[in-house]
């Protein structure tokens, strides 16, 4: 038999679903995962339209294993929410390893868990990590200890089968991506800003500009609250 | 502006949510998208430990632009479920793309839509299109007139985004994959029967085997409901 392995994905108002769903469903075939899905009031939460329901509440779950904290457009919001921040302390205090993917790192680097780390983090976002005394790492997947931390969004099955490759050695991991099919063939190479034609990122950086002095700020504040002065992002 | 484009999915007991949650995130991002998760009779469908609630019944949506039925182990029960299948063909009538992923290609070819057309599915399963009368096609991504199917759970994706290059163009799909960072970099090369060792693909199939006669029964079952004689998968 193999040991339990606890997981725990904390959601928040605003989590983009795919950076959890994606690594869900891998790291739901490793053998002895116990998962939990968990928000801090519990109960609901709804994520470009899809409704995740009957949720832990984070201050109800004594420890893990494997603490991950996807990302989304409510990273803004959660970088300041004290409350769920303790409880990713908390969490990250005892977990084997402290995990995001997409800007779910921000959150972990407001908690204060990413002073002088490398980190990944969606490429639009990544510079704020530095706010923060956290070092931006452009990998796919970045490793720093005990921290495993995804690039954006699609990075999560990335991020979940190295994981599981750590914890239960490539032959189950190499499964697992043989089960789920994992043999990606994107019609068109543009999912980085450096591989995507110029007009394509142009358009992809218009987008995310509206709006984005208020989540630099909301990043500022919160790196001030752990005494970080302020460092204007690279 | 752009017109609405109604997209559906409609869930099952037993869906695997990948199939589902991939296309989503992608298709949420379609300008002009207005989509409806759905199961026959509404409210919540546990997937994997997630539980997915608020959702539609199927016999409220009046028609849909896309119809996308995701696959997983439910689909045994959902290929006999004759409520679930005749929602499928009503909607699936007037649709302008009929599309699946993983097996869930199986359901629409129980339902009858697949006959003499190519359609793509989790390999593993993807022999049972032959007593539906259907083609099976090992593409990531099977075009056949208006029925658009993707292959195994992680070829939702690629999936998505020919069909938002279709719809859309280009521009916008390259736009959405650089939205979700999708620049897939797997840490094996064990995606498919033919890429994984041989090992891998021992034990994974020991795995399917378990419970497969009773798949293929339900599939024989579901293929003798349109008529078809009892030809065994290659």
């Amino acid at each position: 038999m193999t040991d339990q392995i606890r997981i725990v994905f904390a959601l928040f108002p605003g989590v983009t679903h795919l950076d959890f769903t994606g690594p869900h469903q891998i790291l739901a075939r490793l053998p002895g995962a116990a998962i939990t899905v968990a928000s801090l009031e519990g109960g609901e939460v709804e994520a470009d339209g899809l409704i995740f329901a009957h949720l832990a509440r984070l201050d109800q779950i004594e420890a893990c294993d494997i603490l991950c904290i996807p990302g989304g457009f409510g990273v803004t919001q959660a970088m300041g929410d004290a409350a769920f921040l303790d409880q990713v302390k908390r969490l990250a205090w005892s977990a084997r390893y402290v995990t995001s993917v997409c800007t779910g790192s921000l959150v972990l680097a407001a908690a204060g868990l990413l002073e002088g780390k490398r980190a990944a983090c969606h490429w639009a976002w990544r510079d704020q990590l530095a706010l923060f005394g956290a070092i931006p790492d452009e990998a796919r997947v970045a490793r720093d200890g005990r921290f495993v931390t995804g690039g954006g969004v699609t990075a999560g099955v990335d991020f979940a089968l190295t994981l599981v490759a750590e914890i239960a050695g490539p032959g189950v991991a190499q499964a697992i991506q043989l089960a789920v099919e994992y043999a990606p063939d994107p019609p068109f190479q543009s999912g980085r800003p450096e591989l995507a034609p110029p007009e394509v990122l142009a358009r992809v950086r218009r987008i995310y500009d509206n709006g984005m002095d208020e989540r630099v700020a909301a990043a500022v504040a919160a790196a001030a609250k752990l005494g970080k002065g302020e460092v204007v992002p690279a």
